[in-house]
């Protein structure tokens, strides 16, 4: 029971304003701890599978804080590489409500993970011990630099060297690169993606894809980077405090789906991984079924929303029983 | 105008985690005091007619805390029984948000009122002074433990005798003892029984009767037991944040009935209590005009599940004047 | 770029119970400051044009805090009137849930602004210096006192002598005067207002001026008193958390019309200011064109509603974000 | 066991600045509820005799905090006149720290009981019952308003009538008279007074009484007004953090005397109150033991200043083993 | 770079008043997570070695959030036991101000670690894989139930059968047994103790051993019982708000002294554990230099002393550094 | 009555840990907006000096979160230059407790003013007016960047043109820069300076001058580089909580002394500014008088360190009464 899915990316400080409070007009921030792979990477490890996330990070308080968060859940945090150099990355939140939606303000340039260069992490030993199945990444970490789009293809190279599935967000961020740019660079290392999870935005702003619908969409997709498995994620805005969630997937002609959540908002950031997390639990767990990482993902993704905070703390149990009550839970007491 | 309703069972510190943070996740929590019987205690109490609440406390500042938060409301607190032993009985909140469901944790189990024990309370001087009206409690207290179903018999029995109307809230709770158990003893304390509170959910759990609707459960409660008034009230869980809420009440071979309320949902907890509290206001302060009980309950029920906490802060100006507008009123300045 | 627009009238400090929680069973308040005739200039002047704010106000700590938190947002101060007598008005503010409607304690009796006497300002200097273009207030002025209502009558005439427009939002506060009173004094300053802006309900209340919808009401306004504009202002109470928005304004014979907004409320005082604060930039930064007042007055106003606090923290951008994308904004990345 | 003290003057809504904020930079405000005489009739009530305490309270939710927190600590609020005029007064606390003081804004004119005139209060009701033994006010009553004047005068008279001990803590605000007013009216209630709490300062400022020392201020005093005791506390600045405290009292020619304490301040406001309500327990309930009077008031004072708010919330239990231990109590655990 | 050190124990639910609030008056708690074992873990593993940490748990989401805080800082929490059994431990903490002490309110009766019987763990599986060095507990594991105390010899027994040294800090606590009771207990697990970490007073208590100083106070007790090391820690209550903090060691007829530290105190709890914390990491990271085990224990503790919470966040960067300043550190920019 | 004062440099978003925590722990952060060069102007315009601030800012929330706080103070920020690029530097505080110095994380880097080149200021313009008498920066401006080195040249050779006194901060950061790059940069710019404010250890460290006591520092700056005035400030860090502050002042041979405040220790952060702040106005205001200087500048410097923030919140009235009573004032009410 050795640590068996690894994901790599950034993971930054992150400052919401509190009740509703515009940042320009906040007295005090919350903190929090997340990024899109470590979101990822807790959300497996409470489901379940012993999890490694893998960055690179500042020495200081500030940097001790992000590892202390992500391990809280009892990831692995040991191939985190420290520099006394550079800076930890934060990010601004604020909490929106109709007609003014959240929005966030990013201060993550220079951070370290996005001056890593090739070499700074010894892939072959993290990806070493035979118990590793899958490698997980996102879009966002070669949008954060060129050294870092570099570290992220050698990392995918040696995690499919080793045996691993290797499964990608697209997570397209406009504030980070040009699309031609994403483009570019997301073209080759779908070469070594067997799983991708994604929305029909970003496909079409990546890849130019569109489709009639997100079937469709996600059958493109597979076809044409030769996918074992694309699920597409699709949110509804309702309003800023009412959601609709609902995804699919698409493997080998085949498309799966599952019910849509009608969600009270209370924190969306972080609800994409968490369906990743969820999905990536239930489809490891069943050894490949695709229909049950798609019902693991929405469930997991549906309880996450309901928390602040980018990461879940959603356990098995109440995924499951979310699940089986199609949506629906009583409180007990 | 001395006290004349007396309830009796437990009350706890509550600890809930702030702004919709999961339990596992909170840095603070929020303390509150509130049990049901209590929480009945202050409504009636806020409403108009002088009450008086019975239980054990352990003597220590969460004990005196506990009584601290229901005389603030103007309870005669004078008949509590303290002793060195024991503890206070605690519970954690967590609030809700769709799909994830408020969820309580109870830690309670040898509370200083679990403890109590038969001639531990003076009832017969509880129940003196000629003003005494009528006593509550609910299913809660007998479940606590056999000592404490012992001590409610002995308390209803003693209300009886002096002449008491008695009025319980049926109030399973699966937490802390089986539906057989429950139906073994509460049938028994049926018997001491004027007016009845209750769900459909309940009276199915413990009693086994079922109905076409709540009209008809009310009637074969009354029926059955030859409750002079039942009361069901009914609350539709439209979503975590939005409940309709309803109550009717059947006394004599007729039912009363009211608007419902569309609640925009601060915290459930002790709503049914506020009904309870209403309902023996509206009672007794009309000298049981059954139809008024019913209104000032759901009236009282509905504000209460606005504010933060157990209890009701609700005045009987509020109560009347949403009465008045038929579920509404404005802001006014 | 000389102040544009003077606003004149009282500016209380605001003290919230936070997290819905009833006045009575707060434990803090929240600190705000808001009047509605500074939230006109705080939001006038975020959105670009130079405006100043005239009061009195007592020197201590609260009246420097008033002053404090109307600079902070770049609105001239420099004409406020201090003293050593009188006090700073307070408000409190209980947030509604459904059933429950938000309510108000004012606690301004005596504050020095009501306290102001005739001469106390020298409006020749207030009003000097070529680039004054407006001057507003609001009917809560003249009902502050006696001698308030003869200051906002000199000031009116002053503005008016010096070549200013004058707008009035006829804001009738039933806690201060009765509509009598409200009735005799409004009248005689609307023979100096150019614009005004109201509700139907005040319309009726202070003017007893109904008519078939809003724009008839606007009209029969603009006839009798002969004003250039009249903007009128709908609020519909979906819930206490959903309000829906709209505005119309009348000119010259036209009707100009916007969008509904559906608003997730977070604070909706001041609301009423932040339109009219977004109407008059709207038709001053366009040298009069009402339709883009009431468009940008709509908009100001949905976003003020989804901050905690009396005053508006939009930016132009994001008004004119909002008008552009027909009330709908995405989060951005 | 019916109420023995019965305590009159007025109590506030308290707003204090958390974490040391300077007052005009506060984004919230701490909510207490305090006041001279309800300060000291809390204290006694904790320490185990059973009080009262009457005043005038405008009602609304603020004036029902008032209530709600004095007996929260089960003092008798049945007396309590309520209005639906004028309003409750408040302060603004500003906690010090060297070299800057601690500060306080009133804002406590035309209270409820500062516009309480002669015959409001049913004395004799009041005073009435047998169980009734002492009677407290302060110099801070009579200074609000030449009605609330008369009206202690009336107290007092009423108190003497029905056979009560009176007693009355000088308490000069030189922020609601002058020295020269406080001197006719104080030295006229004197005339019914029979225990006298107060400072050197004070004695000076309003009697124009000085001596060597605080035991001669204390004779002369009791000599000139023929007090049955007077008490003297002393309060060493020793910083804004670190006070000295220590307090004796005279009677038929003896001086009694104790220890001094050294005090970590949280919050000196209410410390002359607590020293007031110790003085009065230890002195009733050894049936006029004034040294243990002395004690009781040192050690109850000294708990209270370590604790935030105006409010005593010491035990009895606690005041004896201080007492005991000669100013110096050890965790237990 | 295995796991070195185990540590074992009960570890609670800590909640504190925040702002020197009395506990009775609490409006809100502070969570934390806190027991004496687990501290120590915590304050090894942050120095650097690594460390395990051993107990029984209810699983729910209290018991997580016990795990998660001892696993934030990097601790090996996989051998701890779960069950749906029982309760997670609670403690009250009020922080004090002279001359009011610090309190505490146990509420750990019946936790799951008090119910934990001999078996439970596999102590031979814990201790295993080469690396463990040293077992740590104290005095309070045995002290929670009769089975416990099995549990703890078991698990002493066990340590020296796989050769660790094992380490006990005496830590007596009268409210959970008696003197005679720890006396008994005790003096048979010294037989398996090679390192003692106590106080005088501790000492006294349960040994009836007294002495001139604490050397001779360690040396005795090193005599009687064979210990390896005797360590000795003296807290000098100065008043609540500033302790000194010194210890010294006794080992082979040598004493090992250290300066003195003059704390200003945050928080006191857990400082004993952080010294013995320190001097483990500083013990063993040098092969048994007891001299600098005592300097990295009382620099350890001192920093810890400092921040809120029972355990420490010290880095060994700044425990070093204050070792070589000699008790002082400036501000660095 | 136009500005007097013109400052230029860098302000930040402070992210402070509350209530003692470790940055590491901390859940939250305050939030306040502090840099050297804005405390002095906001400090010198609350006593009665108009202000201006100097910087370069980008255009976001944060930004403008900047600017609202320094003009909320009352300080002119119309010469603020925006720019979309770059990010708001940003600074998190820990606060200390002995022997736990409080510590700084910069996170300035890359800040819109560290980026600013030459001809982005319009310092003609900014110092035109005629009213301007006084330019003040620090050594930390021309350390943030080579660029930023050469615009801080440029603005005191225009001040020194436009016929303005120069003030300077010596302000060593080693965290910015080497005592080599400080020397030489700030050797050239003393040729610009009439006033230095600066600490024995400053002066050392960038211009290796050291002398028997401060007098005499004081006195060879003053030769070496022609000033006008030198103000040298002591800070003894009795501990964390209590500091011992003074300053002196050397010009035209003679030295102006003043006495040695007692401080309790809120924040120091900001208190050398808010020494500057007072010494500029009473020198300024006094047209020149060094001991007026002295003495506002240490009354200035010790109320501020009473307050959470950087920035000073006395009002004039305040200093002046702390002068008058040799540093001590009492509670007054």
């Amino acid at each position: 029971m050795g640590v068996e899915v690894v994901t790599f990316g950034e993971t930054m400080i992150r400052l919401s304003a509190p009740d509703f409070n515009r940042l320009e007009q906040a007295n005090s921030f919350e903190v929090f701890v997340g990024g899109s792979e470590s979101n990822v990477a807790v959300c497996v490890q409470r489901l379940g599978i012993d999890t490694a996330f893998v960055t690179r990070l500042t020495d200081n308080p500030l940097g001790r804080m992000v590892e202390n968060k992500i391990r809280e859940h009892g990831v692995d945090t040991s191939d985190i590489v420290w520099t006394d150099e550079d800076r930890v990355g934060k990010y601004f939140l604020e909490y929106g409500a109709n007609p003014r939606p959240s929005s966030v303000i990013y201060d993550r340039s220079n951070s370290a993970i996005s001056k890593a260069k090739k070499g700074v992490f010894d892939w072959k030993e993290v990806f070493a011990g035979g118990d590793k199945t899958l490698f997980h990444t996102s879009g966002i970490t070669p949008a954060l630099s060129k050294s870092a789009s570099e570290v992220t293809k050698e990392a995918m190279k040696a995690a499919k060297d080793a045996g691993l599935l290797v499964s990608v967000d697209l997570n397209y961020r406009s504030k980070l690169w040009s699309q031609e740019e994403a483009k570019e660079v997301m073209t080759e290392l779908m070469e070594y993606t067997d799983i991708l999870i994604t929305t029909e935005e970003d496909t079409e702003r990546v890849f130019d894809i569109t489709g009639e619908d997100y079937s469709e969409v996600a059958e493109q997709l597979a076809r044409e980077f030769k996918f074992d498995v694309v699920a597409i994620t699709l949110r509804d805005n309702v309003s800023m405090w009412r959601n609709d969630w609902a995804a699919i997937a698409y493997s080998e002609g085949e498309v799966y789906k599952d019910m849509t959540y009608e969600l009270e908002l209370v924190d969306r950031v972080g609800g994409g991984d968490s369906f990743t997390g969820g999905f990536l639990y239930g489809y490891l767990a069943s050894d490949g079924d695709v229909q049950q990482g798609v019902e693991y993902g929405n469930a997991s993704s549906s309880v996450k929303q309901t928390n602040p905070g980018d990461m879940s703390w959603a356990s098995l149990e109440e995924v499951e029983s979310l699940i089986e009550g199609g949506g629906r839970v009583r409180i007990s007491r």
